[in-house]
């Protein structure tokens, strides 16, 4: 991912719940609703106890417009919270960066 | 973690390379020296393959500090690229940010 600044990052930062039920496909649906959203740039994510995902975007109003879409989608939905004990989304802007490739 | 807004966010995503000689006590030593840093504000990490790490600043001088004195420190280490395959380091901005914990 080499993109141009500036851009966005969404940090979301989160602990499960013991709830697995529908939690996989839920977690596919918003992976798909991100990439087919304008603006989407790229997504990364970890777990080990705690999760941290990491979306990027073109700008402000692509984030907004993916939060409203997620946030109709969530609501047809069991619910977010079902499977989340906590957790933090912080929209930052992307300042600075740099990256490192290992020769083969 | 409930900070005043404007900080920032080192997003450190990384791939890594089969050599373990040494990570654990490297990896430890940049958390302890990130602790004792001023302007220091948090950590988080998580790794399934991909590793993502974020760490929070009070502002952009407080990462300088930070990384000047890591490359001082990793300069006098095997190198940090024996253990990583990739690595991308984003300084953020953090500009809005909302938080959910379920009812116990």
């Amino acid at each position: 991912m080499n993109l141009e600044r500036p851009y966005y990052a969404v940090i979301f930062t989160n602990t499960r719940t013991d709830v697995d039920k529908g939690y996989a496909e839920m977690a596919e649906q918003m992976e798909l609703l991100a990439r087919e959203q304008p603006g989407y740039l790229g997504f990364e994510s970890a777990r080990d106890g705690l999760g941290i995902s990491v979306s990027y975007w073109k700008d402000q109003k692509s984030i907004a417009d993916w939060k409203s879409q997620l946030d109709h989608q969530m609501a047809q939905q069991q619910g977010i919270k079902e499977w989340y004990s906590w957790y933090k989304v912080r929209v930052c802007l992307v300042e600075r960066e740099y990256e490192f490739h290992k020769e083969p």
